[in-house]
């Protein structure tokens, strides 16, 4: 955590910035170990204070590491505004993001100095993942793609999206996550075309589609990962057509990830194929997303993307083509950029596999 | 949802504004009848607008009431701000409290007008429930006693926090809801001393405190609750102390709960109580917090708020105390405001009961 605290001090003298503040859950877990939802972030050149509440003095004792603690009473923002204050700093640095209109006009009822909001002073850090992070990612992946292996071994007609989202949600506990990094995603039939598709009580029948879209948290890192099934046959062409347009435009997409590759020529890449397979308006979103702490972060792969990836950053590859009333098909991996191209942290087959059989 | 847009359309007009935006997922919720994560609302004294990206579409098109139906590309915010510039609109009000800064720019760099904070605009209006949001919560909240009656019914050394937890969430989304309303506290032992505890690998011992604070979400409302048991017997008096202190604050802030009553007075009740009984540096945060869309809203009960209790308002009231590296006990109930007093959501029994017999 030093080392981070010490990044950031450098950012903060690029931006002409004597000290910053956050009271992001995800900026403050990374800067400092803390894993709750309420906290306080002040660093200056020369002091790094992590302020809590009453609820977690016991947890930050704990976790924090680099800072010095301060339980306080009351408002949060308005307490770190007087730490800023009596620390005499003239000009301090927020990420614009991670704060509401809100909080920093608490802080300013407390502070009189210049507040700047600098959105770049810990996303570049935080977007380039440590050994350590990219080992607790791979981690949480593997847990993650052995609830999935277990999971649809026996997989039978009759249960419901939701019922396959709680043991997904059940086993990630259970073998030791925090929890799902998301709500788990489970759809059958018709109801995989909706890309954010919340489980319903829809029993699952022959020939319906499955599309599980689902992640842990383990040691306060996401995964993330896509898989599209068939159970049982699907009648005519349009599944195994869609799903191999998707298949092909994930593997191309992948073999463009390396360093110094703009996000949005990996993105152009998929979406070229599926266009060219007639099936451009069907894929609206983007190709991928950055993963760590949080499970959408920076660099976003999409065509208004300005990123270029680098060693160290974590992203997911996850074209889909979705046809509304009928079905869609989704498949994202999880990938770290490397020195020479990327590792893929997903092992888990993407060849259409038929269920249920 | 078309009374709650003409409910604003009030408000507007009342802080001077000719328009309306938000980008919370909640606040969006409430307008619109919208359950996904990411949406923008745009209402005017003429227009209500529902800007969705393509994720989206079909949920939007099969949830959102009242509202005039736009899938936009791109930033959505950049979208909302062309939106309100295009409807000429001189002034919009937006919600300081769930708006970032980053997305008040993006606002700014596609609308010249004038953006006004107003903490107000929605939040009274949210606050006190209809009739149908009290009966989802309240199905919500029962859903989630009915789990925790049948878990500690066979509760047995060696199950570790986290696997308990796991079970709770299991049976929340096997039994209808959509999942945990926040993640589930289990916390065993002197672990129950940390009032935001997250589940471990503890396993259950005889002599155990178990400290359970859950709830389920339910059609999109939340429920919370929380019950502290021993599993076994506990050595010593201080444990049985804490509890009956602590249950008799919570009885008598419960009866002091109903409409016009100052939510610093309801604190107080319960916080004077436990001070007598040589606790008060133990009970360190509020004694409640709204409870509708998000698990904590207005009003809170704390010693600093300033809200006042009326008809249709649902609070929880979780007095606490905790002994550092000892244990703790936290009872709490939600509760619904009516025309003179309260009724109890919470049925599950608060007399101390001994688990494991």
């Amino acid at each position: 955590m030093y080392s981070r605290i010490d990044a950031l001090r450098g950012r903060l003298a690029g931006c002409g910035c004597e000290a910053f503040a956050s009271f992001s859950a995800a900026t403050n877990q990374w800067l400092s170990g803390f894993r709750g939802s309420t906290s306080a972030i002040v660093v200056t050149a020369s002091d790094a204070i992590f302020l809590n509440d009453f609820r977690y003095t016991e947890q930050a004792a704990s976790q924090v590491k680099g800072f010095t603690l301060q339980e306080v009473p009351g408002n949060i923002q308005v307490r770190a505004g007087e730490k800023l204050a009596s620390l005499g700093a003239a000009s301090v640095a927020f990420e614009p993001g991670y704060m509401t209109v809100a909080e920093l006009d608490y802080v300013k009822s407390a502070y009189s100095g210049q507040l700047k909001p600098v959105p770049d002073v810990i996303g570049p850090l935080r977007m380039v993942k440590s050994k350590d992070e990219v080992d607790t990612i791979r981690a949480a992946g593997q847990l993650a793609e052995g609830v999935l292996a277990d999971l649809i071994e026996d997989l039978k007609p009759g249960i419901t999206e939701r019922q396959l989202a709680a043991r997904f949600e059940f086993e990630f506990k259970a073998r030791g996550a925090s929890g799902a990094s998301f709500d788990t995603i489970a759809a059958f039939g018709a109801k995989s075309s909706l890309p954010h598709a919340q489980p319903g009580d829809k029993p699952l029948e022959r020939g319906d589609i499955v599309l599980l879209d689902f992640g842990c948290r383990l040691n306060g890192y996401c995964s993330d990962l896509t898989r599209t099934f068939a159970f049982g046959t699907i009648p005519g062409a349009w599944f195994e057509e869609i799903y191999h347009l998707t298949l092909t435009a994930q593997r191309r997409a992948l073999e463009a990830v390396g360093p110094g590759k703009p996000c949005r020529e990996v993105d152009a890449i998929a979406r070229d194929i599926i266009t060219q397979g007639g099936h451009g308006k069907h894929f609206g979103h983007g190709l991928g997303h950055g993963v760590g702490i949080e499970i959408h972060e920076s660099p976003r792969l999409n065509p208004e993307s300005s990123a270029v990836l680098a060693p160290g950053m974590i992203v997911t590859v996850e074209p889909g083509i979705y046809l509304p009333g009928q079905g869609g098909v989704r498949i994202e991996d999880l990938v770290v950029v490397t020195e020479d191209g990327c590792e893929n942290l997903s092992k888990a087959p993407k060849e259409l596999r038929i269920l249920g059989t």
